[in-house]
């Protein structure tokens, strides 16, 4: 199948906005929805390039502040690019580290020209900009890249500061489509780096609004959907996910980011979604909270002590396949770290083929009843 | 072929001590010489059994005394033994821990009776007898278990200190074995566990001589050195291993405790050692330092930083295939797990093939040239 346009939807659910398309980038296509964990400087904590491949894991993200603090960018420059760089045959994703920046460890300023913070690795002072940003992760040659964007700060944020927070991202989106663009001009299309707008404005709709908005104007390849984590309930996030979505053109692909626990990330397919990321799932894994097809197990709780059973008894993965419930525990209540690859394999293993198995329920029309089935399992 | 014996020689080098054996246990036979990679609580830190299998290391070392400290016996007893615990299929050797309870941090006391240390998990004071020992190793059931032996304290250590150490370690061996024996009284001898006595003395001829004479009466499966690492130098190791070995019978397995760099390892087997471990190869990868076909690689350096190269473009590893080291090195500078992974991989990969190796070359006569060809490149 040639795809001419960037995002081309293969199948659309009848009774949800659920849908299965293509994303062209210029290492090839790859089908959404899918899932991607976070291998910030190149790596999935724990895992190998291989073992993503293994588990048919179509995409990771990476950071593209954080790889700028050491030589991490040299590096992915020298080696033409993070996939290079990583050895990973799937797609690679960078986020600018916008949310970073803003971690009052190493935030000093923003200003309208860009964010000032200081590298922990070595005090300097570094301003930030849109254009910047943009050079980096070319330099990192993602597939795809995301705008950098203005963050509020996290505790007691006003409506105002995200008010503030919009109209920056939309004055430094405009920077960065322009920059990216100048950058990128000689390239043909086929070669080119996709960037990504991300929609700010907290749990308010009007802001919402404004944000989606005025990044549509500047047509992005697809919309983030960001800025979460702000103390907002799950019901007001998805109602944010909802609006926007009728504010998005069907034909871009849309990105929920920070999002990933199995709920969620099915109730995001519901809504239209195409595409996810999240820490979540390794770090819970390290500390011991796994997906399964009964719903969460905390595996550091005395029931797991002597358990044979492994982890998922539905579950085809070689950690299931070959260890029981008391070694992963054992392991991991020692902090012993095959204990910690052992639970992220298994986690990362779950979340892809959960939405392998969501989209045949979309081609076969059973989604929502899929859907309900997995959430009941998981609010037991 | 079938071994009556528990270890039988089937190659001898015309030159030097060399020789490959097979050590016959009640989980199959293993061929020696060997290196076991350290898994204290039943896994090799980052490693999972399945990769320990592909690179075809033939045996493990557990910790009888840290599995006993939480509910690691009860547990390993419940699952038939360590080896099904952990899935592996490979040989489980197990040390005691006289080692560990000598350790400023829980020894109390040490008394004829036993070792009184401090369980630093919950304070409990607790007795470690030769005869408990026995037990916990029986239900960890691996295939070979070692006595208890006293070790000296690490600092300012005297002659009359390991001489009283030397005469705890024979009192204590004669109760190990004869409880062993006692415990193991109904079951065949090919579906018994195999005991080793460990030899004490330090530096010390006289008391090297004292301590295998005295072990030798009681007719042990095979014949651990312990006891280095009380800042002895290296020649002074060897000129120890050389004199135990000639009061050694032949047709007894040997096995050199906490002895792991390649030199070492080929130095040993020179001299007709069968059996090493040591945790150097593995927290060394975890620390950069790696091993290579051009001697000692430290990844950590400058040099290394930009560099497209293999760990070691002459290994066949998977990480050496994959993976530059520069991406191994910006992973391990970042603390990575991912970078850690890959490093312990290639370092007990580089150790399992480097003693192959030696095999054939003990094979085919040329076992001296090589152990000089290894050791200008790691001199140089």
């Amino acid at each position: 199948m040639v795809n001419k346009d960037t995002f081309t939807i293969i199948h659309k659910d009848k009774k949800t906005s659920a849908r299965i398309g293509i994303l062209q980038t210029k290492k090839g296509k790859v089908e959404t929805p899918f899932f991607m964990p976070v291998a910030t400087r190149g790596s999935v904590k724990t895992l190998t390039s291989e073992e993503l491949q293994e588990m048919k894991v179509p995409a990771v993200i990476s950071n593209a502040l954080i790889l700028s603090l050491r030589e991490g960018i040299i590096i992915t420059d020298k080696f033409k690019g993070i996939g290079k760089f990583m050895n990973y045959k799937g797609i690679n994703f960078t986020d600018s580290g916008g949310f970073q920046m803003y971690s009052p460890s190493i935030y000093l300023k923003s200003t309208k020209e860009g964010v000032i913070f200081r590298n922990p690795l070595n005090g300097e002072k570094i301003l930030m900009t849109p254009e910047k940003n943009m050079e980096l992760q070319l330099k990192i040659s993602s597939e795809v890249a995301m705008c950098l964007d203005s963050m509020p700060m996290y505790h007691n944020t006003t409506k105002t500061q995200i008010e503030d927070s919009v109209n920056k991202t939309t004055i430094w989106a405009k920077r960065c489509k322009a920059h990216h663009d100048t950058l990128q001009k000689n390239l043909p299309k086929p070669k080119r780096q996709l960037l990504f707008g991300i929609i700010q404005g907290g749990k308010y709709e009007d802001l919402r609004e404004t944000s989606t908005k005025q990044l549509l104007k500047l047509d992005f390849d697809g919309y983030s959907i960001g800025g979460f984590g702000l103390g907002e309930t799950i019901q007001e996030e998805f109602n944010i996910v909802k609006q926007v979505k009728s504010l998005l053109p069907e034909n871009k692909p849309v990105y929920l980011m920070g999002i990933g626990t199995p709920i969620e990330i099915l109730k995001g397919i519901e809504l239209g979604v195409d595409i996810f990321d999240s820490r979540m799932p390794t770090q819970n894994a390290r500390r011991g909270t796994l997906f399964t097809s009964e719903g969460k197990l905390r595996i550091l709780r005395e029931n797991c002590k002597f358990s044979p059973e492994p982890i998922d008894k539905n579950c085809k993965c070689f950690v299931c396949k070959n260890y029981s419930r008391a070694f992963i525990r054992y392991q991991l209540i020692h902090d012993e770290l095959t204990g910690k690859k052992l639970a992220t394999y298994h986690n990362i293993y779950y979340l892809t083929k959960l939405i392998e198995t969501a989209k045949e329920k979309i081609k076969q029309g059973t989604f929502q009843s899929f859907l309900k089935e997995v959430e009941e399992k998981y609010n037991e």
